[in-house]
């Protein structure tokens, strides 16, 4: 099976253009416009002090992740959940995937007993929301801590890729127009020295084999160090 | 009583810095970024086929809006309402008289059996949201209706304007710390021809008299002036 | 364009027959049964010891109220709000409406750290019922304050009137069959002082212009002030 | 056990002072407001063409009921069910008995595909609310049938009282304080032609014995006779 | 009227095939499978220190209890209740039931500052759920006071029992088929030695007269007086 | 770092015993009770006419799933999520991957437009619950396929089994105590043929390297591979 190349003219294991702007909101203590191509999130870092009330007395912190779309942000309009009254599947589903892929460089000891709120919402989807979500909001998360002085609280970097075999070719960070067509689907987070914290694949047609598995984890690897550089790039400006 | 002057130096009755972006999404028929000083809302304007069921086989349109506040936009982030389940007094209240306003404008048999739906998100917070929304949702409005061909279905212009007591002096356009300290606060809404679409006047404190409210109208009248020539010089350009 | 008429024969600026049926109810501190000609609405004032969470040690009181409308009161009969497991936007809307009346002429300081709760359910609905909801439960509230000893908490008397454009003729205090027909509809609540409290004007069909916007103020005025004696005489007989 | 004399000097096979107003609405077919002592319940039966989906193209109609609480009706205010955003298991209870009684003496067939919704709101509860709302309620659907012109579709009456026993005293219609004292709680639905169409019977404190049971049907048929007679004496007389 | 033989063969006042199994989950402290022929409900009794929030420092203990239906236990399977996000009538109705009927037998001092939590979840259903939960729940519970050590917070014991009148002959227990058909519908709660905890009869069709439930009291006597046999059959083997 | 022994005395690459009980249930078409040690599952395959509304007309079938626990199935009780009125994220979560998971061995055309809906409730919790549910399910479906004369529909098997990391030590299929416990947790999904279907694995402590990954698959591949072995075994009986 022959892939056509992809639509955008990007290399297998190409990255789309990524942005990265600190400090796009005023109030929240860290704050990040991230861009994955059109994909556009917005991630904030809202620290409080205290924790919730099943950790109190702890002496340690915690950090918590919600993640919504805006109702315009898809292709078709979809509905605002507020107004449907309930939180779907799959946005519990990111938003738990968020906080412990955060929590996972957390030395909750460091952080003391303060809370990290953080925001993802999709300004406009194209593809990895997710995977961008994670991305932005290890920075904005980075900036939070800077601001409460506590940098030692962050044992590490996350950052987080999509990847999947579209016509049967191993193809990193996918837009809309890939996702819908892919047989195999894989979300990674890994942390700045390369290993994993969070690894979901997904057969969306056929199963896959071990060496399509090994083909993926290789690209996330690849796109996940790229988006390392870009994030330690951004923080390395003043915010 | 003397007020001090204002915190960012404008006369009473001068807007703060308005900035209306379009286009500013790709999916949504039309869509607006629209700042008010550190206020900014993001308007998109949905179209679709079809009307409600209480409609169907009448051959008028609708046009119906929701507007939303994200988390971190305010001072101390907000609870989300998609995870408390329900929708806040205040978001409906807002979400009607956005509603209201545009509809004030539309010629729904021009407009023949579609669905134009309003989303108004607060990205930040800064004093004035719902009428930042209701200015930049009419920009937002245009555009949909341009690309539906049926800019007839358009009546006339709406903006929309807050105005206050403080300390005793009338002033346009309050940022939040204006806002908490008002003694009488009232949104005005307003066609590009000058007359109401809604008064909204609310004492705080002290109810106002006859001649206070006099002042403040006339205010808000210049501000909406004002807001109506912004529209225009930005839906004159190529969107 | 001249108008028809009134149905049921009232000149422009007059109320309907007004009824305040004091201690309507033998277990909340203070209730009435007002009537706005066919509009009835049951006000209930309910005094707790104890303020809200967020008001505690403060040494301030709290008032707050809930509006709602019976199944039956209305034309066609509507689904209950509890059945539906959610609150409208227009009850909400307006709960917060006579919250904020009554607020006004509350000194939260002489009330001390007690709550009064206020409830307007709508046995029947005929028009103008928040209007009705507002003049009444003044009325129950000064009942209230009676029986708590605290009747410093009140600093003056608040009464509401809806008044609208119908066929381009401004009136006092519509029944249904007006309201629906007004192209302008206009709710205005004022102290026993002839003060402005609230002022909610809204262009159901075409906007209004600055002189119709004072017709409809000057016949408020009209109505609040003879609205403000028939509670004075309700409060000075015996409860 | 001798039992003080009942608080308001009543037998103890009597009924408190019975009230049936009808017609106590304007727009519902049928309405009541009944009172039993200082229990005041208004019951509306508002009828509608059509029946739910699963019944239709049956030919057969439906008859279904509601009962709620106004907050300020009970000794201490009560919460909102609609505030709360879910209805209690107790309000479920009553709505679902209320309903069953009235079905009990219901024709579908000669109703027709026609609904009867059934509203009791309790106004001010002094027990025996949901007695008295089936009582009452009976006299409303009544009404209704008869504006439908389907009189036919009764097949008979229902009434419907509580009995308990009182520091071992059997004693009809209690009303609250001599229903919290019960040591056994029973409400009887009866036709009026003495069957039984509900048999709710309770040990609130201990467990009652054969005797005790016997004791207790048989105030209740006496109290159900005596609301019978009252029910005919009201809708005898002209609407 | 001659009613055809039961289904099942059995006579009319006999049982379906009963059995108990206790201790059938390891976590809580009592737990029962119950079988009331094809009917089987897991009835588990969790003790946890602490009492709700109204009782703390009375020194009383107390006994709560939820019924619900798996999805597929029934003939059709039904929609799930948390996916519904509400809980309906019946069972509201159902879980108050359990409750009130344990609590009969509860002496809340003895028992002490616990609570105990009682969950009755229908794995299948063939008629007579509420009643099964009962009488297991009622094992389940002394075995969970058993294991706390306060067997003295039990004062007898409670069973229960459906009856009803099935083509004019009362019967004992009734299945499914049974119960659709059933004229009159009556479940009993009785204690250990004989006494009415609850009865609850319905007129499913037509009303039924003073004879009639004299019958049907008769049988369910019978009934239960069985059903306390056999737990204590159960209760007396090691567990 | 050495690995005390398993608890249970197991081998590090072996399956706690496992037992599948078909038919479990009369009414669905294929209900299934299985164990994975004290873990025990109640999954039924309900088979309906007729399609989502979204997949009407397509000729196309439906396969969905719930999952669920009973209060009384953990060490704790956990709260009811019908009481609580909303759906966690944990239940979500798992419900999707179980639905995703069977979908992946379905042949929509085949089904044609039936709908089968998977119910897996836990009766009791003792780790890899969600596991057990898939594996379970697989054989319930296969039931319902045969009984629905459509065993075509099934393209092969799926099985699902945890692994994880303990000390430092990989094994395989976690009761509780190690699942608590492990460094690396992950839940791998495949078919009778040995293609993978989901892999998810979380970093609970710190992050995994490639080679750990690579013997947490290796180990979950042998467990899928015995479980297949079982499901066969299973299902070649006479159901």
């Amino acid at each position: 099976m022959t892939a056509t190349p992809r639509e955008d003219g990007r290399a297998d294991d190409e990255l789309r253009p990524i942005t990265i702007t600190r400090n796009w909101l005023d109030h929240p203590a860290g704050s990040v416009l991230i861009e994955f191509g059109k994909t556009r999130v917005l991630c904030a870092a809202s620290a409080s002090e205290g924790v919730p009330r099943w950790r109190k007395g702890s002496g340690l912190g915690w950090v918590t992740a919600e993640y919504a779309m805006l109702p315009a942000s898809t292709n078709t309009r979809s509905d605002r959940e507020s107004v449907k009254g309930r939180i779907g599947g799959r946005t519990h589903e990111i938003s738990r995937l968020i906080g412990r892929s955060l929590r996972a460089v957390i030395d909750y000891k460091a952080l003391g007993e303060n809370t990290i709120q953080i925001d993802c919402d999709v300004l406009q989807a194209d593809g990895g929301t997710r995977t961008a979500a994670i991305t932005g909001a290890y920075v904005a998360l980075a900036d939070a801590c800077a601001k409460l002085g506590t940098t030692s609280a962050l044992t590490g970097s996350v950052a987080a890729v999509s990847v999947g075999i579209i016509d049967g070719v191993p193809r990193l960070d996918l837009p809309y127009v890939e996702d819908v067509r892919a047989e195999t689907d894989m979300n990674v987070v890994m942390t700045g020295e390369g290993k994993y914290v969070e690894v979901q694949g997904t057969a969306e047609g056929a199963a896959f084999d071990r060496a399509e598995l090994d083909l993926l984890l290789g690209l996330a690897e690849k796109g996940c160090a790229d988006l390392t550089r870009m994030q330690q790039a951004a923080l390395s400006t003043d915010g």
